[in-house]
């Protein structure tokens, strides 16, 4: 844990945090989709034309993934971790190769538990989008925070 | 297209579909926070303990990338693929090494699109169990799907 982590007590609703940015390829998209979600708009630019998408375009569950490792590595330094507890999410428009993808976050809420004060929710809505600033995921976590031990 | 593709109008409320099975490695679990969720309680069984998981547990998604590629490659044969509109995520409990998980899903609505009736949005309710019957992952999404072209 750094010294610039963050606990439960350090956040505040309306906070804002922008991570870095991580560049797709065509050959990461159908890496991804081979693994994990292998239907023919994710796995060949060839066998996408003709489908809803009308080219290659990234799973998802990709762009969720890429958001959390942005998160994680240059997001939100919460001193216990990024745990979610719940997500809801959007795909507005399909993540493409070459998207240079970063993610910004804002805090739109912070609860202690009544049970257990040490630990409480932070609801974050945040959303990902490419270098031409179209959104390709919007998200809402709800994540677990703990009070600094004494 | 496979001829037991389901269209629009083959799907109805109550349908059921049950995936087989993957089981899931601490190796494998330590590969995929590797790359998208490097987080000490997803990477090692030693520094996972101390922490919120007390064990190894695998990312969040990548439990939801296995619940995909169940879905898609032994789940619910939509003719035009399986194409998330929005998802909405819950992690009861932690999935582990070990755990050989499978999805079970049920449809909950069908509405036809007024705007364009040859497309429409199927809510299906999962949930991804262990061999316990332990539930890893709750999801609800809504779904894209076409008729079948005359």
């Amino acid at each position: 844990m750094t010294d610039n982590a963050l606990w439960l007590d350090d956040i505040g609703v309306g906070d804002r945090f922008t991570t870095g940015t991580y560049e797709l390829t065509a050959e990461a998209i159908v890496a991804f989709a081979s693994d994990w979600d292998p239907q023919p708009f994710h796995l060949a630019e060839d066998t996408a034309q003709g489908t809803f998408f009308q080219g290659l375009a990234a799973s998802g569950w990709q762009t969720a993934a890429i958001t959390m490792r942005l998160l994680v590595t240059s997001g939100l330094p919460l001193a216990t971790g990024i745990i979610g507890a719940s997500i809801d999410l959007t795909w507005p428009t399909p993540t493409r190769p070459g998207d240079r993808l970063h993610v910004e976050l804002e805090v739109t809420a912070v609860r202690r538990s009544t049970s257990d004060p040490s630990r409480g929710f932070i609801t974050t809505a945040y959303d990902t989008l490419n270098q031409h600033g179209d959104i390709r995921q919007h998200a809402t976590g709800r994540l677990l925070a703990f009070t600094k031990p004494a």
